[in-house]
């Protein structure tokens, strides 16, 4: 991933140099389950150790490789310069893929457990938000068109319960995810025994594989980037409300904007969305890997290494771009400039169309039938919509003897009570937040990697 | 979708009639709540009921439709035609995404435990086939090359894991879909309250949506696609299996032929794999499905309607081509002509280069350097490949200095043992078969819908 | 495809009964060529027309497929039992796919000449509706902010433009499409000739493969479907036009509204853009085949048959959709309702900032280094923005005295002229339209297939 | 992209260094033009190139960019700190994607230009060993089963058709590219004039936009992508072919495999097609750039700036990788061992049953309908299949007196005659080649951008 998009953190976890270091502590791990079985002599992994551990050069491996073609055995041969003649005990009936898979692994969850604590923070942040606009009134749309009035902060955790379920998604793909192998060529243990496994992937904090053929199956993969992408969707949906809220003519929400920033080359007067604009393009992005994703799963009998070079690109790309996007995000909410006196505003930019409902289910509690009464008040409506100059909606149906007849002066004000739509705030934000810590309970503690 | 993939129960799933009978189940549903509430007359879901249920008539309300474009008032028009004037205690206070979300929910509840129990017979059928197979020899293959052995019967055990994750991706999905929502224009109960949301969803076997807008949130929907599109990427597994051992010069595996069946207007010689073809061309179809529903999550403000396009094509098409691919595979999988004389002729293609692993193993364990000892066993194994006319492998090796100055006959023949290869056979089904039956135990029991 | 969606024009050119057809008109016309080549009894495709032409019956021919479990064989059956003797001549070293193939083409060439069709309309349309608007001011906005003025005939020519370089795509892709093969099992003519081919494919209208395989090549197909998406993604850019300007901030659009036609169940003041919203959503629809129609091109060896399924539900859908989404928007464009007033509205509720660069200009001309004459200008824009209720950018200009230094009262008055931003709409207008026609001229004429 | 899958020369193509030369190349063009028009002095082009060009510090820039947010802005600043007061004329009346989409269309062209000639060399290669192989016999297969006779080199032309096809897309979506823009904040020179901008993209090889909004139209980029991932296509088609070729039983291609590589790190004896499964995976990224590039084109009015992140990634990415994969392939092709007494082996593994059309028709010949003389056929087929010990096809034709009653011994061999399915391979050939240089006429050439 380019610069610009990544966390250095996130970067390091798919250097090389963690590669290979991943890569020796798998080796040395199962390296150290063979001595406890008592196929390799006791003290190998420590002698390894003594002389290779942190002395890897990625420089050095790949200069090998291009001889062997082949990244594990080049890895091997750096590992036994270092080290010497205990070297030998190390990759002891293991295959390449032992090695990439259980540390793909590892990488995964650790870039995973950064975006689980990214999620977090945007989580909070969302809570905060909407705790502070709880009773903010806005107008609610849809299709773009002003509807009935709702609040900010539901608005927000509306957003909030979104992001909870990405989450929850995200925790169960790291679960699918966190599963090594170490059972040689065909995934049968053919010179190893399921328990050096065991022993070695208990170590490295993952489970064995139900079933591996040479490898660990992709759909582990494919679910994650899949989850990913749903993370992406999220994000997307809180980019397009900011989009929407800092249109020119809306006004209620503004990013906020950095002293000394300039929106246009051109245009001095020019404060853009930029920052939810380029999280919408990235939502794309993660869209992108999931689909190359799904093509990994059906390898050609015990594996075909298709997968490898998608992974490659698409494993680091979408992981990093995805703890960008969680933190840029995170931001934006943080820093987001509300407008109460601009929602207000706009609430009353239809003068009390977005009350009609109220009107129409009053008629039919008077005993109208239903259609009947919608299509009084329609009349009404599109009159007032038809003539902003003229009566607004209240006024219209304060003249209409249709109307009067039925709802006195009160009866109709009563319609146009805004805190009205208010009054379940409470009762949601109970529900949004409560929901949130409750399925936060269950999900399986990352574990630490260290 | 078209009929030659749609089993009829699926396709009455998503038939108009169907659609429009649960409109009104939705709405009786939240005419008792309401009843139950106070704020309708008693009896009136009743009376509706007597005079409306099993009448309604999707060609009367597609030709209101022409007039009011808009699909549940036609349909609402029509049941007032039908039931008069207690009709008019329907759907007050809703909106339509409360009649039209909840009943999609409750469609692809239905369509979900279709799906569920035919992943329940695949399962089935794979487990029979795995257990009927569990020592048949095969060469295991890694890149299309002959690896090392393993057996039919694991294969098999690696494909229902692989089934039982895609099983439990459903399973999640389900829960995340079985939601509705009954609380107005833009879902903070406007004119209505959480109870009487949560007492007509609960009748319906439904959940609220946490914090609705308009609509129930879209990355339900997106994760329900998702979770199809990897069972498509495990029947593609499968089907790729098939349709490699089916390969004139593997001949392992073939599909059942029919009486009277035809393979080619050509050819007569001809039995293709066409079911498995098939199934992977299908896979590609839930794919793109998915890439549909995570463009469909971020939707304006508190809604837009662009997503429903796409669902009324993708839900549909998604669940009945998933459907008719699981019961397809399970047939596939039952008939399934597995040739164990042919996967021993082909173990022995090689003449023995598969066991080429054990004896550098062997030959390590004599003191080598791994390096060393993998560029003699190499030597060897490349001259077999390279004469196939020439000596065998095992040949070659006992008539190597180098080897046989470290291992004698005896050690050497030990090495092609393929009985070594199937030693941990039965613990690994032990674990596959394990494991099955305890993710299976939590599932959540599909409500009755009936 | 659905009803909802489908022209039945359109869905007619992928009926059962059109196929068979089709198929029947391919053997035809290749006993034809064989006749003239005296492989065949001269008289013999005379004698099959006199009998079965007109007269098949998809339900008997599905009926055979139960068995042969392969459709051209019985396709091929049913035609015997119609014609009898002479059939006997059909097909003769012909394979399956000669016949499916060279027919597909055939119907993607009818639908590819209906959307050609549609797109002429829809470019008629928007070149009606802009010339309308050529000089109707209004704001243009980039990341929805308003920039600079604009007219809404130039965002139409603009529009125009996007869907001439999709026909443009689709013209290429018809040509792509327009390719047969009668050329046996693998294609390198068995028991054919080049010549037979030539003449068979060349009564229909079509070019032979290059070199076949089986199958004709599937990047065509692909690339049709890549066509298409693109006709999606500029429909889609109509569409989005229209939501935003229908947006009850914005006011400019409206979608033409039905008499009797309603907006909401519950809210009878809205007017919502359903038609745009719909049009978004089908186009990620066809984004979904394109993908599945990429993933149809590496076919094992001289063809598997994994494309057909895909095939089967892709093509129709997405003609038949592409169709629809193009009549629809040609609708949309004549029917909309277009506000030049609320355009004007908008045009002035920044209050002038739009005007912001010229005066930067002019401070430029005067001398001033462009950064602090960027700076001068946004501080007095800023402070406009920041205080909607005080003195207006152009006052705020006046009262600066670094710039009142440097542009006197007439000077900054220049800056503010909207007919300066019209001035190239006439020159651009006619770079547009003549780009059309010649774009259009070189297209190959969609040959009769009659 | 990451290094491994970057020619040094396609990466430098999208490094900041260049993006920046250009970036000022661009301005520079503009400035020249505005002299030329009188609205900037003379000379203050070249003023700025003696003070800045190869001067120009990415760093530098970057740093600038943490204050102003604004990456073009940054630009401007650093040119003007290195150029001083002349740098006041730069980009008069120009907005910041003036200059962006400007470059980036250069940018694309000399990255389109690359890829066009990588597809020339695998057109030559694949010519090469076509040619070489015209009549090299192997068996045809379709359905992974054996068909019919066909030659190796029949093969290869048509993958050489396929890459041809795919080039002419190439050239076409490279014309669609080459496209800028200089026409102001909304595309209607505002503040510039038509006659400015052609004079400027005339200098750099470009055409404007038809009708330009802030920025070039989207789908030009898409149709790129979408291009590109027809290449992808076509290379995972050959990729393919060699895995296929390469799998143990069949080993009738090897990809070639160098001194020192080691096919794996358990298994001394193998050598996979490494190469080809790589390409294989590459594709299916080639493809997710095009789902992306898909999203970008539907833009917010005259534009936002979500299409920016996606193409900060998968425009660099989709070109390097497409580079890569040609380079790999031509590699490929040019060192693939083909083995033609394999490829005579595996044709006769049937013993026969690959003539069995021909057997067919000269029944059908005798006068006998086609259904009976395909039902005789398949029964001695079938039952030869079934009894590989038995007595082959041929022999059973000989004593089936239902066979021999219509075709004497003489008759019967002749069906059996390879060479019958060879006889066209030379108009093949001559259509194949003759076509590829007829397309690549008119082809645009490619324009020297510097």
């Amino acid at each position: 991933m380019i610069e610009r998009y990544a966390r250095p953190e996130l970067a390091a976890l798919w250097s090389d140099q963690h590669r290979f270091d991943l890569w020796l502590r798998v080796e040395l791990a199962a390296c150290s389950a063979m001595e406890a079985d008592g196929r390799v002599p006791a003290g190998s992994a420590d002698a390894v150790i003594a002389r290779a551990k942190g002395r890897l050069s990625p420089a050095r491996i790949l200069d090998i490789e291009r001889t062997t073609r082949h990244d594990v055995i080049a890895f091997l041969t750096h590992v036994e310069e270092l080290a010497g003649e205990p070297a030998r005990w190390l990759h002891l009936g293991m295959t390449s893929s032992d090695v990439l898979d259980t540390a793909t692994a590892l990488q995964l969850c650790e870039a995973s457990d950064e975006i689980l604590t990214d999620l977090d923070e945007l989580l909070a942040a969302l809570a905060r938000r909407a705790a502070e606009h709880k009773l903010t009134p806005m107008i609610g749309r849809s299709h773009g068109i002003h509807a009935e009035p709702t609040t900010f902060g539901l608005m927000l955790a509306g957003l909030h319960a979104e992001v909870a379920r990405a989450r929850t998604r995200v925790v169960a793909a790291r679960a699918a995810i966190a599963v090594g192998k170490i059972a040689g060529a065909v995934g049968n243990y053919g010179n190893l025994t399921p328990a050096i496994e065991a022993a070695a992937l208990g170590s490295l904090g993952l489970a064995p594989e139900t079933i591996a053929t040479q490898v660990v199956a992709r759909d582990r993969h494919a679910e994650l980037l899949s989850a990913l992408a749903l993370v992406g969707c999220a994000v997307e949906r809180i980019a397009l409300e900011v989009r929407h809220g800092q249109r020119t003519e809306v006004g209620e929400l503004e990013e906020s904007f950095g002293k000394g920033q300039k929106g246009s080359s051109a245009m001095p007067h020019k404060k853009n969305p930029i920052l939810s604009e380029n999280l919408t393009g990235l939502a794309r992005l993660l869209r992108a890997y999931a689909g190359a994703g799904y093509e990994n799963v059906a390898l050609w009998h015990e594996r075909d290494i298709s997968h490898s070079s998608v992974e490659r690109v698409a494993l680091p790309d979408a992981t990093i771009l995805c703890d960008f996007m969680l933190r840029r995000t995170t931001a934006l909410v943080d820093g987001l400039v509300v407008k109460p006196e601009a929602m207000l505003k706009n609430l009353e930019h239809t003068r009390g169309l977005c009350f009609s409902e109220g009107v129409m289910l009053a008629l039919v509690r008077t005993g109208l039938p239903r259609q009947k009464a919608y299509e009084l008040v329609q009349k009404n409506a599109m009159a007032a919509h038809a003539d902003p100059a003229g009566p607004a909606f209240r006024a219209r149906l304060g003249a209409d003897p249709d109307i009067t007849g039925r709802l006195d002066a009160a009866s109709l004000d009563a319609c146009f009570d805004l805190t009205h739509h208010l009054r379940h705030a409470d009762a949601m934000f109970a529900r949004a937040f409560a929901v949130r810590s409750a399925t936060s309970q269950p999900q399986p503690q990352p574990r630490s990697l260290a």
